[in-house]
């Protein structure tokens, strides 16, 4: 066992809660599941194994993956999986992540999209790897029930999920938020933390902005794309 | 010197971005400007320098303080300064959190506060602490342009402040965040990242639930306090 490389074929669920997610909503990806010798038996581990038993994944028991796996103190369960793609859905909406860099970001997107009812995210290459530990923990389990497919380009998504509303934010963007009436199903793209989107996408779809005071020089990504989340799925959770 | 307590009287704000802002908003608690030897010249430190000058606040050369102070490796700048507290505003509207635990959450709902335009806090105590520097860090400076006051309990600030329309945010709350009309001057109410406000706050002005899917089990703090700043101002940014 080896620390986790984005190179490698399979990934790491930290913690007793994610690994419930992994075999609950990607069951026939999880491989293995490692436990700590510190782990209290009781309910959950029960629960755990039986989970195992009838999904036919070995556990393991020792300490040595935790150490170099896991940072966190009171880690006591791990769930290894096999990396995989889920294509996106046609007519449904989507998120599109244009070049992000920061994995907790990421997760955090992936939570509140799924939070949001939008279950499908595509990311525009290059980008922070989707399946490290850090953007799975952030994501509370979510990336096990998105479909997520990466693509090397924008054309590249576009040429194969275009035909739909497509809104990227961006601070030039002619549309502020509070005034506009979404269109389903509808696309909301974001750019890089630090850069945003290109002015490239001034071209595309309808550009939004997030209005804010000029005390601030932006808001920060998963609060920009829970807000808009927020907004554009209102109707659906009145 | 030494590594940052909470009872210390002082508190800094690591880097140069946030060293501008603590100079620019809270001039006067600025106490003293730390210059690590890979600071590069140029026109920022030109500027820096000709700012403190004007605010008799001294610079000191060395890397000392940034061993101690910093775990950053490109943090070359620290601004060192007194804490403070500003009294909320009577007639304007508020965040309140209710025992909130984690520091970058904390910062993160600042950043989203300023940048709504909603610049009082009160934080009702136990709390983290609202000058440690990874709160100021991930306010990116709101800290230093908002009213901030921290209250021994819910009922201190309701005596103080309580004269407004209160919006406890629960997931027992009975009004929906995409149906509700919010009247001015309003607090909005948020608890703890794990526990949320307590039952207590059925009682308190109007509760109010962000709906989402039974995908997730909640938003993330500063997520919700973020979507929920957006709605309450959205009629001051159209």
């Amino acid at each position: 066992m080896k620390r986790y490389r984005r190179e490698d074929d399979n990934s790491y669920a930290l913690g007793i809660t994610l690994t419930f997610e992994l075999l609950k909503y990607a069951p026939d990806r999880a491989k293995r599941v490692y436990i700590h010798s510190k782990m209290q038996d009781g309910e959950s581990l029960e629960k755990l194994k039986a989970l195992c038993k009838s999904l036919n994944v070995p556990m393991e028991y020792g300490d040595k993956p935790f150490n170099i796996l896991s940072q966190k103190e009171n880690c006591f369960c791990i769930g290894e999986f096999e990396k995989f793609s889920r294509p996106l859905s046609k007519d449904g909406s989507h998120v599109v992540l244009h070049n992000p860099s920061n994995a907790g970001n990421m997760g955090t997107i992936m939570r509140s999209a799924a939070g949001f009812g939008v279950t499908d995210l595509a990311i525009i290459k290059p980008a922070v790897d989707e399946f490290d530990p850090k953007t799975v923990r952030a994501s509370m389990g979510a990336v096990f029930h998105l479909n997520i497919q990466t693509f090397d380009s924008f054309e590249d998504y576009s040429r194969e999920y275009g035909d739909r509303n497509l809104y990227p934010f961006m601070l030039k963007g002619r549309e502020t938020l509070s005034n506009l009436k979404f269109k389903k199903p509808f696309s909301l793209i974001f750019g890089n933390e630090a850069t945003g989107l290109p002015d490239s996408f001034l071209n595309v779809g309808t550009g939004v902005l997030i209005s804010h005071s000029d005390r601030i020089d932006s808001l920060n990504l998963p609060i920009a794309a829970s807000i808009a989340l927020f907004a554009a799925t209102a109707d659906d959770f009145r």
